[in-house]
């Protein structure tokens, strides 16, 4: 972007910005989209101006309060119209987003997106087109929404060197679980975040763990410098914590949320995403409802925490309009190289395992038995009183053990009839 | 700064980068200083040269591990040198530190500083300096030290519009509030932080509430967009909080913290700085030890948290070293106009007021008389069992009232003889 010398009284004044204004292009006209709309429309930031909106079906889209706006259906008339510069993308997923996206980058013009599968399965790629083509990418919206953690990151932990990440990434299932801690029930809780939009009839992406996966491989790329293949962490749904899980996890002091973690230890990374034991004392436990949070544990600078409203059209808006303020006051991102790397090193962290079993005489010896066989400590076990013998849940905490030899020990328990289910384990975050 | 073309590939590619690195003088080599430098040694961040250490007395603080450095005494070569880019200004104070900046700005340099004072009192006025002579000023260290508070505003929040803050901006009061609240005593757990080197020998700008005020008068431009006088903001000391006070706080579901909050509501603002009942289910009441906490309301994006290390060497060293890489990185600020406007507007918040009295009848009467007059309701009154009837504590809490009103209420009690001291009132934050 060109940096002409504006006058200010007698002195010639170095201008950052642009004196023409963005003409922005908004690709979806949903919750976010309208959210955008809406704050250019009555924050009048300057430097920035919406002129087009692109939605399949846009007629029924077509609000009053946006002045000046050209509302169209057609995709590819705007992407190669000369009067747009930035493309707002907030339609999702991989494709027709990513085409989009591609398009636009290649033309030379600017694009901000609240795409997280896009950037973290494309983003190396669509920042070297950028970079080519003399346009940008940002994409401060794909992770938690309004908190600003990507340009904290670039902007303000670039000179730390960070080690570890925890994130609380997904507000639907920050939702369901601080609802279930309450005393909900799985099944009625989601119903209930379907009925209020924060979850999808389909809800897999969210509770599966791949929507807080996606993420968390950005951050990481951001954060750790690693630059991994998404589908190396393997995500586990939330779907399997009970009530009673609940229950033993305040006896042990915690609560349960679905984390995303990642740490790099002598160039070695570990990933992973699910419910987890959290210390009631962590401020992982303290999130409620749709919130997110992550914290950041830097070699230098120590644990920075953020929280806020990771989701919802107006938080995200922010990070969106945020982003072209950015752009349009030429402020480059800090982009520091990462390098590719496998996630190949696993978690040793102490472990919280819940069985249901039908009981009868020599089980905790049993299950004990194939945890020593994997050398696995036990740390506590624990049994609560009221429930029938012929369903009867207990828990074994276990000192800390990769989730491999935890694994192996679990699959030698397969045999025992007297196991109504598979064990739950979890990880136990300390 | 140029930004040159390099070829990557057979495709030329702009490049943000400077391809000489940015050369660094640190003035001010106490514990921030060194940890800049050994951040710069260790990371060996590219783009970034250290080449100047300014001192009095540079001698004692040479050190071995940082290659290549002239360690000098004199500032003006310095700040006169075509060798030097970046002058990083560690000194802190208004003088000589102010005239350095100044110096450096106006031959065309760029700054980093973590001198809050500077920044509040002169900050406007430095970066239409820098403007002015085509160089930068950073001051991501002046407020929170690692917490990436000001990128996140400037990068991530400049979207939305915060219309309200609260924060701990002063880790010296944190630590011995906190303490307090964990049973020290006021005396004991200053001369432990003044051993730990938490506090200075003259408390006076941290405990009276003085350095906080700088920050939060940082925070305000930037965040709720207003140039205010720091001296308009009337800070109180934490020294009058007692034992006592946590006591009665605990049993109202609160706890006690040095708050520096700000508001603007239709264009007025209020800002205050001094020790207040914070609810135990608020952020801010997690805080411990010297950490620092802000909490930034946005009318769109609804309350985002960050919390950190607000002080100390790294943490501090961490956002002068991000601040340095963003320079190196040609990243410009998102510089937002920020209006002047005087600090005019009173809160209206719930006030807890603790009475010391050598007890007789009718001393309620009097005091709720007086309050009634100025017609403050009151909320509650609590007398705890066990203390000398000579020597008598008693809290009476009240609905939201302006401070004014209270201190006339306050004052017309002056003449009770009963008061053994003057009552203690602090602002209850909701």
């Amino acid at each position: 972007m060109p940096e002409p010398n504006a006058s200010v009284g007698s002195i010639s004044v170095q201008e950052p910005r642009n004196l023409r204004p963005l003409r922005i292009a908004i690709f979806g006209f949903g919750t976010v989209g309208s959210s955008v709309a809406r704050i250019l429309a009555e924050s009048k930031p300057e430097g920035l101006q919406l002129t087009h909106v692109y939605n399949r079906g846009v007629s029924r889209k077509r609000v009053d309060w946006a002045a000046g706006v050209t509302w169209t259906e057609d995709a590819d008339a705007v992407l190669a119209s000369p009067e747009v510069d930035v493309i707002v993308e907030l339609a999702g997923g991989l494709d027709p987003a990513g085409s989009w996206v591609r398009r636009a980058l290649e033309s030379g013009k600017s694009v901000v997106t609240a795409n997280k599968k896009l950037i973290a399965f494309h983003g190396v790629e669509l920042e070297r087109l950028a970079a080519i083509r003399g346009g940008h990418l940002k994409y401060g919206a794909a992770v938690a929404g309004g908190i600003p953690v990507i340009p904290g990151i670039e902007q303000g932990l670039a000179g730390d060197r960070i080690e570890r990440m925890e994130g609380i990434l997904n507000g639907t299932c920050n939702f369901i679980l601080s609802q279930m801690e309450a005393g909900a029930d799985y099944g009625m809780v989601l119903s209930q975040a379907q009925a209020k939009g924060y979850a999808e009839a389909d809800p897999t992406e969210d509770v599966g763990g791949f929507d807080a996966r996606a993420k968390l491989a950005i951050l990481m790329r951001l954060a750790l410098r690693v630059e991994v293949n998404p589908e190396e962490i393997i995500p586990r749904a939330i779907g399997d914590v009970a009530a009673i899980d609940f229950s033993y996890a305040k006896d042990l002091g915690c609560t349960i949320r679905q984390v995303a973690r990642a740490q790099k230890t002598d160039g070695q990374v570990a990933a992973t995403v699910g419910p987890m034991l959290v210390d009631l004392r962590s401020p992982l436990a303290w999130s409620r409802g749709t919130e997110n949070m992550v914290i950041l544990s830097g070699h230098y600078g120590g644990d920075v925490v953020f929280s806020g409203h990771g989701a919802g059209g107006h938080p995200t808006a922010v990070a969106v309009v945020s982003d072209l303020l950015a752009l349009a006051h030429g402020s480059r991102r800090v982009e520091l190289p990462a390098a590719r790397a496998k996630v190949a090193v696993e978690f040793e962290v102490p472990h919280y395992i819940r069985f249901l079993v039908d009981d009868r005489p020599g089980i905790v010896a049993e299950i004990t038995g194939a945890l020593a066989r994997e050398r696995i400590n036990i740390r506590a076990i624990m049994q609560k009183a009221g429930y029938p013998q012929h369903a009867l849940p207990f828990v074994v905490t276990v000192e800390p053990c990769k989730s491999s030899a935890l694994q192996r020990a679990l699959e030698s328990m397969r045999s025992m009839d007297c196991l109504l289910e598979p064990p739950l384990d979890l990880q136990m975050l300390e």
